[in-house]
Order: C-alpha cells, then sequence, then structure tokens
C-alpha cells in the first residue's frame, strides 16, 4: 500500500497527460469498454492498453475481463487524494472566502419552490 | 499563453514531485526567501533552483530577486486549473451529494451564537 505522498506521486503523473485525462473524463460518466474508449483517439490499441495500465497502477481505474471484452471503470474515490491535497493547500485568504460562503449559504433566503 | 490542457499538463508535471509539493505547501502560508525554502530539504541549492524553476515554468510560483535575496511566492491563482478540473469530473453521485450538502447548510439551523 503506497503512501500518501507515493499515491499523489502517481496519481500526478498519470494525469498529467491529455489521453489519460480524456480516457478519466470519459469514466466519470459511465464504465466503458476499450475499443469505445480508444475510438475518440487516432492511437493503436497498444498505446491505449499502456495508457490504461499507467491509470490502472495508481488506482485510478479499474478494468474487468468477460470474455473477449474489457470493460474500464473509474476506481470509486478515485481522485479523492487530489481533492484532499488542494483542500490542504488553501491560503489564508481563501479559508476566509470559504467562511463568508457557507454564511452566505446559511442565511441568504431560499427561493420559492 | 498555453492552452488549458497544456495548462494541465505542466501543473501536473510540476506537482508529480514531493519536493516541489513540499515548496507549494510551504508557500501557501507566505513568500519565501531561496535559503528558507531549501533548509528542510538535505538538497544542494542547484537542485532546489531546479525545482524552482520547473514550479515558474508551470506558472504555480513567481520569483523577484532583491539585492542577492530571490523571494518566492505562490502565484495567486496557482491551483485554480487544477480545482477547474477537478470540478469538471464530479460523477453523477457527486453531483447529488453537492445539492444535499448545500440543501443541508441552507436548511439546518444555525448554531447559536
Amino acid at each position: 500500500m503506497p503512501n500518501y505522498s507515493e499515491q499523489l506521486d502517481a496519481v500526478l503523473r498519470a494525469l498529467a497527460d491529455p489521453t489519460r485525462r480524456a480516457v478519466v473524463e470519459r469514466l466519470t460518466k459511465s464504465p466503458a469498454v476499450v475499443s469505445d474508449l480508444a475510438a475518440p483517439f487516432s492511437m493503436a490499441l497498444p498505446s491505449l492498453m499502456q495508457h490504461l495500465r499507467v491509470l490502472e497502477d495508481a488506482g485510478l481505474v479499474t478494468s474487468e475481463k468477460h470474455g473477449r471484452v474489457r470493460t474500464v471503470s473509474l476506481q470509486s474515490g478515485a481522485l479523492d487524494v487530489l481533492h484532499l491535497w488542494l483542500g490542504e493547500q488553501r491560503t489564508p485568504a481563501e479559508h476566509q472566502a470559504d467562511r463568508l460562503g457557507i454564511h452566505l449559504a446559511r442565511t441568504t433566503p431560499k427561493e420559492p419552490t
């Protein structure tokens, strides 16, 4: 089990490629079979498989093979480590803006339904 | 001016290194002079300068030299591109959780002050 920092390294490195980000973007909507994932890219299947392996090693996606069809899914909570790190980087000014936002959400009257 | 995808590539690649993340973490608190940034790392100054250059090229930090002292600051809005991309990757279930959170913030009585 990689530690938090190693996990961040792997996730950030995996996402620092436009093809792999496009795959993640597609998978947030629903799982997909490999041939459908490959369709938008003018890319040989072995290259796509290599990208998928990087995403899988970083814990961002999982895949399952049924017969000859491999279905790829976004790992649940895949991006949590990144959300967590970004949350920790909030500057003092941003913390203040957060508190204002919560205050406004609580005190602004609800729109009539 | 790099486009959104190129900017994401650069930011993610820059952050996929624990030393560079530690520098960003330090700079969210306040600007710092290079020698102070170097202190926590057992690293030669030229290596740190190289990391700083990667962060600067990615638009994450800026630096200014006054006399012999170089002060490094987090670029304002440095991580916005990452917040934006992560926000776009919310799954349908997460959107539903967001709406619930806003509803709760609006309907939960305020604590007595």
